[in-house]
């Protein structure tokens, strides 16, 4: 049986299962199984051998694996896929010259992150150094309701969105700092939405410190939350406050300017 | 008909169509095309709207696209596939805090490079200003013989490897400076692999100026190029070579031991 003749059995016409399927392959591999062997992918899968197989033929062929002595890996080629959406989001390469100055300025890390269901992910990145524990990339995703850029998408997030992140499942306590009550998260919403900016201090990680803008486009709506992290070591709620939110705020206007300003 | 049913139409049964073809759909969606509708992203493509629809749909429903008004963009889940990359390449990770290092030291973009095909992809990057006319990011893909990574990555390529990426097609002047000579390459791959570093002046872009080490595994293979680029205006190929090779050669070292020592 060809791996087409299943297209249908997920009980939908419209689904194209080999294609979830393919790129449930192009997943499995991971910090955990780099290189995995035929019989590990459909461990991991849960998709048949020949299935496995076929799906990886095909990624092969197209150049997104390599097989070498019975273990696969992935290319780099895989990397350009991402690439499709920074090149789709002319937001991403405006921000690019900002990212850097305001790294420069601040001398510490530099994003730009947008609300992609319950999380903020990292669009744009110019890392200065490390501080948190997990490793920050573009791509990375945080959870919206204990980052302060997640907190800047979500003040001005329509109200179904909003709701959503807040009330779908209870909010986790990260660290014993992170807000986790709905209404207190809300006035904390009004607040950011109020005074135009967020510092969030310790919700996420212990000893992260963030603050954050919104960028707009030319319809005044927000599409991207500007932040600059730092530590506790380095830096204290107060002196980002002071030092880093009015050059947030500048760099974000820069930004929004531009961007709202193309055709 | 349904997409399934034309599997076996590539004249292959081992090779999945609905997987090569929906990805190509999540392809379409570029700076030309950022939010294209069906008929655009059919005629790009050249499947049909119904083919093109249940792609759409699947793609949807697995969070990578969205629909609006008739209009399809990308989600930023897209740049989740590329971060399977390099959470499967440990040396991305071993090599970012070094990296920041570098950049700090010579206050100049500091990148990692593989070789895939043809040519050097950028695995990771710590930028520091914009140099180069193209917008460089992780995943951005420059040819091999014309850039000081992709001279690193071929001197110690495999033979096979070599042959390919210098005679497969004639190389083009991308500049006036660019080598394109086949037997002045491999003077220069030579030399390369002699001295342990490579200097590449203006081949790729007038006023570009790189310099590059090789990073080993354990086996002692060249697994990636380390490089430090900068512009005329703000360096010299004497000053690069003197200043910035030895700079290489320890960071490259200090991964490698990293890299090479890990389990």
């Amino acid at each position: 049986m060809s791996v087409g003749e299943r297209e249908s059995t997920h009980g939908d016409r419209d689904h194209v299962q080999s294609l979830e399927r393919g790129i449930a392959v192009l997943l499995a591999f991971d910090e955990e199984h780099p290189e995995p062997t035929l019989a590990e992918l459909s461990r991991i899968t849960g998709f048949s051998r020949p299935a496995v197989r076929r799906f990886l033929i095909t990624l092969e062929r197209m150049g997104y694996v390599r097989g070498h002595d019975g273990r696969w890996s992935l290319t780099p080629r895989v990397l350009s896929i991402g690439q499709h959406y920074t090149a789709s989001h002319a937001l991403i390469e405006v921000s690019q010259p900002h990212l850097l100055r305001l790294a420069e300025e601040t001398h510490e890390s530099a994003s730009l992150a947008t609300l992609d269901g319950d999380d903020a992910v990292y669009v744009a990145r110019v890392p200065v150094r490390r501080i948190m524990s997990i490793n920050v990339s573009v791509g990375t995703r945080v959870p919206a309701y204990a980052t302060s850029m997640g907190r800047v998408l979500l003040a001005w997030a329509p109200t179904p969105v909003v709701d959503s992140v807040l009330h779908r499942r209870p909010l986790r306590a990260i660290t014993p700092s992170t807000v986790t009550d709905p209404s207190a998260l809300r006035a904390e919403l009004a607040r950011v939405r109020e005074q135009g900016w967020a510092v969030v201090a310790e919700e996420l990680e212990a000893g992260l410190l963030s603050a954050s803008a919104p960028v707009r486009d030319r319809s005044g709506q927000v599409v991207a939350a500007l932040a600059s992290s730092t530590s506790v070591g380095r830096s204290s709620r107060g002196e980002l406050q002071r030092r880093v939110v009015p050059l947030l705020l500048e760099t974000a206007a820069r930004i929004t300017a531009e961007f709202g300003g193309r055709a």
